[in-house]
């Protein structure tokens, strides 16, 4: 079989599901390891020397960093393509992926879902409430105003889902994860994107993985995800699981 | 004047070094806004939303973050080409940016040289010596480990330089700032890397503007640098100077 892919990372990561959507809007074929954040035995280590997810592993090529693999991804298969094709777009596009990757995962990853999902349910501990007030009080709308600013009113940012869309759309899942929803009055055109985003097939089919993902505890997602029907590996690096595991929506 | 670029960020950060190799490569026109880190008006706070340098502008065009910056300029300039023809390679090559702008960032700059350099002359406060230690002593070692494990025995990463060989070489001077010299005898490619990429004639002509914006106080760099012939430009964003500004190589 060509272009058989493997990716290790868990379906609840916006960074494995900027990967996801990419790799399901191009029909590409693969196998996923769902290993939990934060959790990996020695052979996952050499694999992610920052220790981190997603991995997308081909043959003996082994990439890391998602904006990596998915630009990787798409000239490999450049159809669809998810970069915009006039240069100054493209730039434009990865500077959008790049604010979704280090500031939305700032604020919507650490400062939300790390703070009232994980910590919660998979580590036993109390949330902070004053880092997710700070998050989704104050940080969270000073981005939403940004990404409102870029936003078309119509359609996605540079017509044919993109990129830019797709990171989006995947780091304010995770907020949707903590019951946030952006408010449609505030932020129109970032609340109407995200409509249009989710509806996509490849998001949608990501979202029934997802919800099961986090009201499963974690050492059975695996048997969850498999009756589903999601393409789980036999093998998994994920061998080091916490002590608890039930990461249940807010 | 077709492609003038103006940049703004100072000499000493090695994102911003970055993007000044890749337009000297180039042979690319461009003025200079070196403004220091943290430092920056509110025009600056709107062309760059996570108030981080470098930025570029063309005309209207505002372009953040310094790996969207040298893929725009690779793909408005192709020749010399910095990121490697084949698709894997371009992958890995954007794979050891990634891990510099993160991992040395985190290690080398805030690690070292915030700590011995800007922390000391720049704010007038004492470095943290447990912090400089781990990152010198623990994480630095498991870095440069890596790095040997992928460099080759000669020449650079790819055949011609490219944006991974500038990368490494761009964060470890940040090292040379503060008197850390890679050891030749524990890591023999990283160190001929570096003497390699450091003796092409863009990283020797920033080399000279380095070093006098570290040993002049920071209300001065501009007159200094343009005495020098950097292009610094008329005007400047940096109008919120710092107490002190000496940053002397220590």
């Amino acid at each position: 079989m060509t272009n058989r892919y493997h990716l290790i990372g868990n379906y609840v990561s916006p960074y494995v599901r900027k990967v996801l959507v990419c790799m399901e809007l191009k029909g590409l074929d693969y196998t996923i390891d769902p290993i939990a954040p934060f959790v990996g035995n020695e052979r996952f280590s050499q694999l992610s020397p920052l220790r981190r997810i997603p991995v997308l592993i081909e043959g003996d090529r082994v990439l890391n960093d998602s904006s990596v693999i998915c630009q990787y991804l798409d000239e490999r298969h450049p159809q669809p393509s998810l970069y915009p094709s006039d240069i100054g777009d493209r730039a434009q596009a990865r500077w959008i992926e790049e604010y979704c990757d280090t500031w939305l995962g700032d604020v919507v990853v650490w400062g939300m879902f790390f703070q009232k999902g994980v910590k919660r349910y998979v580590f036993g501990e109390e949330p902070d409430e004053a880092i997710i007030a700070r998050a989704r009080d104050e940080q969270l709308p000073v981005a939403l105003d940004y990404l409102e600013s870029l936003l078309p009113a119509d359609g996605f940012l540079f017509g044919e889902p993109s990129v830019a869309d797709i990171s989006i759309a995947s780091f304010l899942r995770n907020a949707a994860f903590v019951r946030y929803t952006v408010d449609a009055r505030r932020w129109p055109r970032v609340a109407a994107l995200l409509e249009r985003a989710w509806a996509l097939p490849a998001f949608r089919k990501l979202a029934g993985l997802e919800e099961k993902s986090m009201r499963s505890p974690l050492a059975e997602q695996r048997k969850v995800l498999m009756e589903l029907g999601a393409p789980v590996s036999a093998e998994t690096l994920g061998t080091s699981v916490p002590r608890r595991g039930v990461m249940r929506l807010e």
